[in-house]
């Protein structure tokens, strides 16, 4: 099954657009797990298993396994979570962009090595350093696009060509009309600019977005759905994970994550 | 002492403007490495022994590593080039970017965990993406320009704003004018554009550039030290990786590659 496959199911089997991001950050951790070998392991996969009928993916990012030295338990979250929750793909969130030759031994880093589903890709470097991705059709790509944070704006609200298109809507655009040729894509646009979200759609139809920026980072849901869904009341992947993961601080975190997990999931169903 | 104080240094002690790309494939390896447990590491260290005299850095390509979950031997590697050749500053590839508080964990992935001397950062989600990087005041942080792939035109040659700058002129008016505060920052531009990196000197003074595209990418040493060479004679980090790394198949390897990067620097002084 392909990830836009498995999304698809994931969207209708969960009833939910929710991704629920994993972003583990041990100094936030419940103190019984500070000091285990595997806290990071035995955080995420315990969050995992206590989300997966109310998720339609997961977001390991891969930062916060890099900065701990912790790539084999990355490696053994994501078996853990195709595993037991196999209806719920696994996202890489790692933004990488680089040229073909590069690009290609990061897709193995993704793919074979990790096993991921799908994996964000930054667009700055063009279509050749897109390419190798592509090559694993049955995976998604997921472009950076729109992204949140403040310095989205510096170079991504840039007027280019004749100066109608924002740089954003030249790479949605380019992604639609010339990468997609596997309909494997999607893309990153936050959910703090909902009329940017709504410009993405128009422009890529129902292509999957992944939407970051709800909860932690102050974005709307309603504004979110409205401009975001598809006719199908999907489309979506509203990742929310500091919410989700840091809910709890003690040992019944996982009950915690798990309810606030629920009450996303049910107030964005609320405006599909 | 900072990085930029370490390549000025590089720079003069070396009469070297070479850049010894650090891109190890196992499958070009000579017959006597490639079944090693720690190959990849021997192959570079031992690179790295034979071209330490004649590069004023080292630029290791982390999805090489990663795609083989060789982390541990590229952590090695550098703690081997730091102790053997102190001199020769370590250029973590990694064309990281993301929002704060990931990028705080790539800024611990790559400056605390490997100990780079500076890193390569991908500017499209803007200004407080590059900001955890540039809290490490003494380490480099260089930001991607205009790079030499064909698909590097895709975004960066688009023309912004009122029509007169392309996004790879934005870019580099952004961290010259706005992002370098410290005076730790430098920029990735393309051999195969000499014209490009004229206008991007123009730009940004005497900042560093490195460039990648030497070679293996077919771009001209003439063109590119007319185009970019600052005053001093210096200014640049010409990269060269392939060329040198496989320039012999068998024990004897590392006297090839000593042959290719002191040809290729001694190429590049006669245009200095």
């Amino acid at each position: 099954m392909t990830f836009i496959e498995q999304l698809s199911t994931a969207w209708q089997t969960n009833n939910s657009l929710l991704c629920v991001g994993l972003d583990p950050d041990p100094a936030k951790f419940p103190a019984h797990l500070k000091n285990a070998p595997d806290a990071i392991f035995r955080f995420c996969s315990e969050i995992a298993d206590a989300t997966a009928d109310l998720a339609c993916a997961f977001k390991p990012q891969i930062a916060y396994f890099a900065a701990r030295r912790a790539e084999d338990q990355l490696e053994a979250l994501i078996a853990h979570i195709h595993e037991k929750h196999p209806g719920v793909p696994v996202i890489l969130d790692a933004k990488r962009g680089d040229i073909g030759s590069t690009a290609e031994q990061y897709a193995i880093e993704a793919f074979e090595r990790y096993q991921a589903d799908a994996v964000t890709v930054n667009p700055y470097m063009g279509r050749d350093s897109v390419e190798p991705w592509l090559a694993y059709k049955d995976k998604g790509v997921i472009l950076l696009c729109r992204t949140s944070n403040p310095g989205g704006s510096d170079l991504q609200f840039q007027k280019v060509g004749s100066g109608e298109t924002a740089l954003y809507e030249l790479v949605a655009e380019k992604v639609a009309t010339e990468w997609n040729t596997s309909g494997q894509c999607a893309l990153v646009v936050g959910a703090t600019f909902p009329g940017e979200i709504a410009r993405v759609r128009q422009i890529v139809g129902d292509m999957p977005l992944l939407v970051p920026g709800i909860g932690a980072q102050g974005g709307d849901i309603e504004a979110t759905l409205t401009a975001g869904k598809t006719s199908a009341g999907t489309g979506l992947m509203i990742n929310s994970s500091r919410a989700i993961l840091y809910a709890g601080k003690d040992e019944n975190y996982t009950a915690a994550a798990r309810r606030v997990a629920q009450e996303t999931r049910d107030a964005i169903n609320l405006w599909r």
